[in-house]
């Protein structure tokens, strides 16, 4: 068993209003420190793989045909052993 | 300026049926691999703030008032110097 953890993350060219509204609710919170926040997923899978480079490779396709939008999105992925 | 990544993930105890469609939707697409998937939230905040320290603090404080809801949710971050 291998875990991984998968990041998807709007591209830098995307709008993301739903960062721009946590941005504005951390000032009125008063962390006026908060410069630019972006939001993302974030997806962790448990996987039935021994091998690191054959789960690299399903979770490549698990990205693109399901989990991320490449149009609008960026994936990365880490593998953990369990 | 550091960079933070916030993650905010169910608590194990707590139901994921996000995570359960996904894991379908995984195995109809051929990938029967994924054994558990469980979803959650990725925040990335660029802070203007120099000191590590300061920094961890502010981010505990922006978890635990905004970010996480403690009652279902735990939250853990990594702060990267840019």
């Amino acid at each position: 068993m291998l875990n991984a953890e998968i990041y998807v993350t709007l591209k830098k060219t995307v709008a993301d209003p739903q960062g721009l509204t946590i941005k504005h609710a951390l000032h009125s919170l008063g962390h006026k420190e908060a410069k630019e926040v972006r939001m993302g997923k974030l997806v962790k899978i448990t996987l039935d793989i021994k091998d690191k480079k054959q789960a690299e490779k399903e979770l490549e396709g698990m990205c693109r045909k399901l989990l991320a939008n490449p149009i609008i999105e960026e994936y990365s992925f880490v593998i953990k052993e369990e």
